[in-house]
C-alpha cells in the first residue's frame, strides 16, 4: 500500500521482536499473520488498510511498558489500538511497526457506589461497563454511537462524546485519574479518586483526547453519577431546520437542559421514512428531545412544557413516548439514520463538525449548497443542543471521491468561518490532519508540537497522526 | 523581608522599567510606592508580605504581552495578580520583580443567550458576571466563597470550585476557550466557542489551574447554562458526622444529585450557635442540602424524599426553608462559619483537602485526633458531596505556629493515606508547595516540570510557586 508515509525498516522490527521474545517470551501474545495485520490495518474511518509489522496483545501494564521501551530502543513506531471503531483513523499504523492492542486488558477492576467511582482497564467495552454500573443503580453518561463495541481506552484517547453531552458532558468530564505509560516507557499516575483536586497541572485533561500520541492509558478511574430514575422522550416535527433550532433556543431559555436534543434534517427524514415512525407530512426537520430527572410525573410535565415551547416556535406536531416501548421506537429512528443514509446513495462520509448553536441552521443550509455545487447530496443530523453536526456527504462510488473531497474541504472552511471546530467527537487522526493547521493556527500548533516533543522527542507513538514532528 | 527566595537584582528592574517607559510610556500604569507594594504583597493566605519591585496595570492584551516580553528580556520575574483573594499565596511575588495586576482588564465583552456563552476579560469580578448573566435568565455555576470580590482570571488560574461542584463541576468545566499570553510573550488562542471540540490537545485544560505559571489569560470564553427556575434548601441535623455522611450516601443512591451538600461538624456548630438558626439539642453535625430544577413543587417533593432518606439514616430533624427569606437564613449559617470559627479561638488556618466520599467521617475523626495530640482544636466543614473538606486548625496566636505546622503536616499525610488530595480548590501556590511532591510522586513531578520548562525555560512566570526549576 502506497500511503505517503515512510515505513519502518524491517531489520529494526526483527531486532525488536527478538528483544520482546527474550524479555517476555510466550507471556506476550505477538501476531504477524496476514489476517491479523489486515484486521488491525482498518477502523471505521474507511481509510487504509495500513499494515503493522506486528500486532502485540499485552495483558498488563508491565508488558505495555516493556513493548514501548523496546520500540523506543529499536526506533520502531508503536500505535495503541482499541476496538477499531474510530472514525478518524487515529489507531491506524500508517508507518508500520507495532500495533499495541489493548483488548486483553479488559477487566472492570472496581465499581464503587459509595465513592461513585469505577476503575477499568483500557480494553473494557463501554457497553460492559454501562451494564455493570446500571445494575448497581449508577450512571456513566458518555454514549458514543459505538457504545456496544468501543472500548474505554479508545474513548479516553479520542475524548468520545455522544447525544448526552449537552447535559452531561463528554468522556473528559468523567475521567478522574489515569495510570498511563509515557512514550519514554515510564509509568505515571495522574488525577485523583475524588471529583475535585487542583494539585499540579491537569495532566489527565492533557492526556484525554491526545489520540494515542502522548502515551497509553493502562488504568482508568471514572466518575459515576446516580442513575436518573425517570426518562421521557418526544419527537417534534418542524417545517424547517431553522424552526427546529429556534425551538431549541426557546427550550433552553425556558430553563430546561435536555439530556438529548437530536436534530434530523429533510434528507435524513427521507432515509428513515417508513421505518416504524410516521412524521407529519410537512416535516422537513425533527427534534428528538429527551429529559431525565427523579420523578416521572415531573419529567413528563416538563416534557409537555418543552413541547408547548416548540409549538410556539412553529412545531407541526409532537409525539410523546408513553412507555419504554414507545421510547425505544423513537430512538430506533435515530439509530436507523446511518444505515438509512447509506442505502439512499450507496456510500457516505460522515463528519462531526461543531458550530455555535446560533449558527446551526445557517451551517446546514450552506453545507447543502456546497453539495449542490458539486452535484452531491448532503444530509445533516446531530446534536442540536451543542452544535455538533454529523454532516454526511452521500456518494455512489469511488469515482465520486474527488468531488467528495472538494465538498469536504469547503465544509471545513465554512465550519471554521462560522466559529466552529472541525471535530466534536471523532478526533483528528488521519482523516482531518490536513484541516488541523487551519483550525489551530501557527502559535497553537507550535505549542502542541512542543508539548508532544517534550513527551516523545522522536514521535515514536502514533507517528503520522495529528501533525508532523516538524 | 527574609523569605528564603532570591530576589531579583535592582539593576535589572531599572533596565526593565526604562524599557517599559520607552515602549509604553504613560499608557501603562506602573506603581512602586510603598502602599501599593505592600497591598500587592499579600493575599488571603496570611503569608507575606512579599514585595514586588513594580506593580503594573495593563489595560489590554498588547500591554500584557509587552510587559512579559520585557521581563523575559531583562530576566525579571513576573507574577500575574487578580483580586488577591487566593488562599494559597499563588499570586505573591516572592522573588520580587513585577506584579502584573489584571484589574483594569475588567470588561464583560459578551453574554450571548443563544450560544450560552460569556466572554470576559480576566479582571471581571465573578459577582459582576453572575449579576449580568442572571439578569438574562442564565446561570454560571462556579461559586467560590469569595465570589463577590474574586476575579475570573484568578478563578481560571486556580480552577476555583465552590459548593455547587458536586452537581455542576468547577471552573475548568466552564472554560470553553482562552486567549492567553505565553511566558514567551506570544499570544495563543485555544479552545472553542462551542461546548464540544476535540481538535488537538486540550490546552485550555492544561492552562486552567496552572496557577499563573504557564501564562496570563487575557480573554476568557465561558460556558453558561439555563438558570434553574426552582431552588429549595433544607438543614438536617445528625448525632454524628458518620450519620451525616451515611445519609449523603443514601441520598445519592436514591438518584438525587443535590446542587449543594454542605457538612458542618460539632465545633463548627458551636461556632455558629445562637446566630439565628437553632439546631436540635443533640446535633453534632448538620447537612445543608440544596436541590434545584424546573418546577418548585417537584423540587420540594424531591427535597422531602431526601429528608426522609436522611431520617432513615438517623437524622434528628429537618428544617425545610419555606420561602426565599428562610433559604437565605439557612445559608447565612454557612457564611457565618468562617468568622465564627475565628471568634472561637482567635486565629485559624483553613485547609481544603479532599478525601474519597466514603472516607469523610474517618478523615474528620483522624483530623480531630491529630489536633488533640497537639493541643489544638480542629473544626471541619465543607462539601460532603465531593469530599472537599475545609479543615480548620484553630489557634490563639503566633506562638502556636510550630504546633499548627506539625498538625498540618499530619493532616496532609492522613489525607494522602486515605486516597485524597492536598487541595480541592485553593491551589498549591506557596502554602502547599512542600506537600506537592508527596502527592505527585517523582514521575509526575518530573513530567509537570518538563512541561513548565517547555513553556518557560527560565521559570520567569511566578517563580517559587508549585515547584522549583530543578
Amino acid at each position: 500500500v502506497s500511503s505517503g508515509f515512510a515505513r519502518v525498516d524491517a531489520a529494526r522490527v526483527r531486532a525488536l521482536r527478538e528483544q520482546l521474545d527474550r524479555e517476555l517470551g510466550a507471556a506476550l501474545v505477538v501476531k504477524d499473520d496476514g489476517v491479523t495485520l489486515e484486521a488491525y490495518g482498518r477502523d471505521e474511518s474507511g481509510l487504509g488498510p495500513f499494515l503493522a509489522d506486528l500486532v502485540v496483545f499485552p495483558s498488563d501494564t508491565a508488558q505495555v511498558q516493556a513493548v514501548i521501551r523496546a520500540c523506543q530502543r529499536h526506533a520502531v513506531p508503536v500505535v495503541p489500538v482499541g476496538a477499531r471503531t474510530g472514525k478518524s483513523g487515529g489507531s491506524l499504523p500508517v508507518c508500520g511497526g507495532v500495533a499495541l492492542a489493548l483488548e486483553k486488558m479488559n477487566r472492570i477492576l472496581q465499581v464503587d457506589p459509595d465513592d461513585l467511582v469505577a476503575v477499568v482497564q483500557p480494553g473494557v467495552v463501554l457497553g460492559a461497563l454501562v451494564a455493570e454500573v446500571e445494575s448497581k443503580g449508577l450512571f456513566y453518561p458518555p454514549d458514543p454511537n459505538s457504545w456496544e463495541t468501543c472500548t474505554l481506552g479508545g474513548n479516553v484517547a479520542e475524548n468520545a462524546g455522544g447525544p448526552r453531552a449537552l447535559k452531561y458532558g463528554v468522556t473528559r468530564d468523567y475521567v478522574l485519574a489515569l495510570e498511563w505509560v509515557l512514550p519514554s516507557g515510564e509509568v505515571v499516575r495522574a488525577g485523583h479518586r475524588t471529583a475535585k483536586g487542583v494539585a499540579g497541572y491537569d495532566l489527565v485533561g492533557l492526556f484525554v483526547g491526545s489520540e494515542g500520541t502522548l502515551g497509553v492509558a493502562t488504568e482508568i478511574t471514572l466518575r459515576l453519577l446516580p442513575k436518573p430514575r425517570a426518562v421521557r422522550v418526544a419527537l417534534v416535527s418542524f417545517r424547517t431546520v431553522a424552526d427546529a433550532t429556534g425551538a431549541v433556543g426557546r427550550v433552553l431559555s425556558g430553563g430546561f437542559l435536555p439530556r438529548a436534543l437530536e436534530l434530523l434534517d429533510d434528507v435524513v427524514l427521507r432515509a428513515v421514512a417508513g421505518k416504524g415512525v410516521s412524521f407529519h407530512p410537512e416535516s422537513r426537520a425533527v427534534l428528538l428531545i429527551e429529559l431525565d430527572g427523579t420523578r416521572d410525573d415531573a419529567v413528563l410535565e416538563d416534557l409537555l412544557e418543552v413541547a408547548a415551547r416548540c409549538e410556539e416556535a412553529g412545531a407541526l406536531d409532537t409525539q410523546v413516548a408513553q412507555d419504554e416501548a414507545q421510547r425505544e421506537a423513537l430512538w430506533r429512528v435515530r439509530r436507523l439514520v446511518s444505515p438509512g443514509l447509506r442505502a439512499l446513495c450507496g456510500g457516505k462520509l460522515s463528519e462531526d463538525v461543531v458550530v455555535p448553536r446560533s449558527r446551526i441552521s445557517e451551517a446546514v443550509e450552506r453545507f447543502k449548497a456546497i453539495g449542490a455545487r458539486h452535484g452531491l447530496v448532503i444530509a445533516t443530523y446531530g446534536h442540536a443542543g451543542d452544535g455538533n453536526l454529523h454532516t454526511n456527504v452521500l456518494f455512489s462510488g469511488p469515482e465520486d471521491n474527488p468531488r467528495v473531497q472538494l465538498a469536504l474541504d469547503e465544509i471545513m472552511g465554512v465550519t471554521l468561518l462560522l466559529g466552529g471546530t472541525i471535530t466534536g467527537e471523532h478526533g483528528v487522526g488521519l482523516a482531518k490532519k490536513k484541516y488541523l493547521p487551519g483550525e489551530l493556527g501557527p502559535s497553537r500548533l507550535a505549542l502542541e508540537r512542543a508539548i508532544r516533543v517534550t513527551l516523545d522527542p522522536e514521535f515514536r507513538l502514533n507517528p503520522g497522526k495529528l501533525f508532523e514532528q516538524s
